[in-house]
């Protein structure tokens, strides 16, 4: 009976329940049955439609788009982790990341050329593509710059989505990269994969010809379905655990090249100013993390009593292996529970059974990959960085569960920091660039 | 490199193409750069949206519903298996079997309760549930009734989905049925779980008690976000592997018994008559099954050369074991590729690499499960069946491929049939009842 929790049974939650922590059931009288029925039970529902869409209530539930006012294709859209559950995102909740907007390509005019240092260039249509063998697998895509928030001076308070939210899973269905990789006859001084999307932007990112070649997919389908516009209809290239921008949308171009682009968007952004004073690229893979999404900020519990904390866990080094929560800011540690199945570069879903008498406590989680890499302390982490550092983040996340349940966000180690006075706004700065 | 392909290396697969079976990408010329660029090129995309929706090119691809005429609310949409990949349906194309419309119920109104052969009847509302521990599974839902049309004398010839396609897959996540079972305190006497739903039909459905202890759910979620109604917001049934008609939708009712309610959808439907002139009753499990879905009906090969045949395959007994295929009518089989992960009663999708050659040919699909339970030839379901059999049907399916790429649905070891003539309708007869 331990799998609904290490360190508290089933059996044991819902003795506690019963015990007086008021938590589960309400005794049903005499007067249990409705008196009357209702409308629903009555009168016939909706009919049947072609393609269906979330319940009315929970119209709420929806990405939060930040864009340029200026130009307002420029910005992103934050997945809404607070509000969801399991490890995939619904396709119409995932993140976005666009720099000119969502293009509308019609797929019969799609092409992908593949180019540069290959003893035959090729040219595919959608057509060609669909024919080729296809890979399915789950994958989380995360961005380079999600989290950013943090790197700030003091802690940010939003909602989990609005401050981690660039950040979603899914299960992809494409073609491995390497297949055409070794049609088209792979020069040997090619090093580096130069990948070109087809929006009025026109993302270019560099890719070492290795990790191209290991487990990269041109995707074509999110989710069991077709691509959505929003995530590169009607090709994308899925890098799997590595940074968002990577990822490239409506793929267009694969240039075998000796050395790597050194675009705009793998130099004067998605690059780490360190200590030093020198910058360092490439920063490709995305590191071990969590995040507690319940309680969270606006989410805290309803008085003393039992509750579920559940949060996300991921890697780009591979499967997660361990998540430990701390309910009390660091000193003692717990084994959360896993839900499987736990994949590679793929969001895992950890739970703790949390008896919550009252007071005041500080809630915490570190993730361990199959690498063994270890989410890093906060502190840790900075001395790492520079204070002008603006991606991957990956440091342990706390809230502070005040007595009357308010959940706050806190840095781990700066608990008796003074309360921050920069709430003007609810979104981390700089949401587009 | 033998991950593409069982039997048929990445390597061979694209020495193949290049060899002559046209295939694959097409040698770019000098003048492979497009003269002029896209107008998606040139102007700025649509903007963010805070939930997004297919491709506005995708909006074919929907559920077929058939409803009864004189009672709308009553029949089933099938999800379009043939337009679809990889292992998950997107919600908006889940099946759907309503009998009276799709309510629409306000969380906060809504109650479960949980009554009858218990020590303590409880109620609960949407909050209680809403604290209890999660469990987050992939989990498929088939119909009892799927692929009926198959106990037809002649083959029916339609889209994969509209014979199969009350099949589904999903991520779902709710509260162990388990937990409540036990703050309940069920007594010694009850072998029966009956669940009643709240629409304006009012299913009621007997579950042995063993099975809802074991790894039934409370949903509550369903693939990230909360159920969509037409399955069952705010809460329905998760009973694992069983068939369809127990995942009762709109919960509202638990009522521990010692016998089952036999109520009319476990008496006169979903019951099957025997040769023998008794109906067998509570035939829970769906058994282990496969269906090819590319190529198929209406999606046949365009001329001879490379193609991946895939394809679906699931069991209520367990995790999928193995898949094999033939192409020659079931004179040699040979196995197929596995997507990964391999769960219990959830989908799996498996490939095979198929050079067709442009002669006309037969290509089945076999499932064994982890139980070692293996999918019956049709002849061999039909001897243990009777011929006015109407529910779970799991025999092998066969796909006769023309010499110009048609496909059409036979039966395999009635190759030699007259052709059908019963073509007056793509549906399948009686999709209510």
């Amino acid at each position: 009976m331990a799998r609904f929790g290490v360190g508290l049974t089933r059996r044991e939650f819902v003795r506690r329940g019963a015990a007086g922590l008021a938590f589960a059931g309400t005794a049903l009288g005499a007067a249990g049955a409705p008196a009357a029925l209702p409308s629903w039970r009555i009168h016939p529902g909706a009919p049947f439609s072609p393609y269906g869409q979330p319940a009315a209530e929970q119209v709420g539930v929806t990405r939060a788009p930040a864009a340029n006012p200026d130009a307002p294709g420029n910005g992103v859209s934050w997945t809404p982790l607070h509000e969801l559950e399991g490890t995939l995102t619904p396709s119409g909740l995932h993140f976005e990341r666009h720099h000119n907007g969502v293009p509308s390509i019609p797929a019969e005019a799609h092409r992908l050329r593949l180019i540069g240092r290959v003893r035959r260039p090729l040219v595919f249509d959608l057509a060609a593509l669909l024919r080729y063998p296809r890979v399915t697998r789950q994958c989380f895509i995360e961005c380079g710059g999600n989290s950013n928030a943090l790197w700030r001076r003091r802690p940010l308070q939003a909602p989990v989505g609005h401050l981690h939210g660039l950040l979603s899973g899914s299960e992809w269905t494409g073609v491995p990269l390497a297949m055409l990789l070794e049609e088209a006859g792979v020069e040997d001084d090619a090093q580096w994969v130069i990948a070109g999307g087809t929006d009025a932007f026109g993302l270019t990112t560099s890719l070492p010809l290795a990790k191209a070649r290991d487990d990269c997919l041109l995707a074509l389908f999110q989710n069991g379905e077709r691509l959505r516009p929003e995530q590169g209809y009607p090709l994308r290239l899925l890098v799997p655990g590595w940074e968002g921008v990577l990822h490239v949308k409506w793929l267009t171009s694969l240039e075998l090249s000796t050395s790597p682009a050194m675009a705009r968007n793998e130099t004067a952004r998605y690059t780490e100013l360190q200590q030093d004073g020198r910058a360092r690229a490439f920063t490709f893979v995305m590191g071990p993390k969590s995040v507690i999404t319940a309680p969270s900020p606006g989410f805290g519990p309803d008085g003393p009593g039992l509750y579920e904390l559940s949060g996300l866990a991921w890697s780009g080094h591979g499967a997660v292996a361990r998540v430990e929560v701390s309910l009390d800011g660091g000193r003692s540690w717990r084994d959360a529970r896993l839900d499987a199945p736990r994949l590679p570069a793929s969001l895992t879903r950890f739970r703790y059974p949390w008896a919550w008498d009252g007071s005041p406590c500080m809630l915490w989680s570190r993730a361990t990959d199959e690498s063994g890499r270890v989410q890093p302390a906060r502190g840790e982490l900075l001395v790492r960085s520079s204070r002008a550092a603006y991606f991957h983040y990956n440091g342990i996340l706390g809230w502070a569960v005040s007595g009357d349940g308010d959940v706050r966000h806190v840095y781990p180690g700066e608990d008796d920091a003074p309360p921050p006075d920069d709430l003007d706004g609810l979104l981390p700065e700089r949401a587009w660039d």
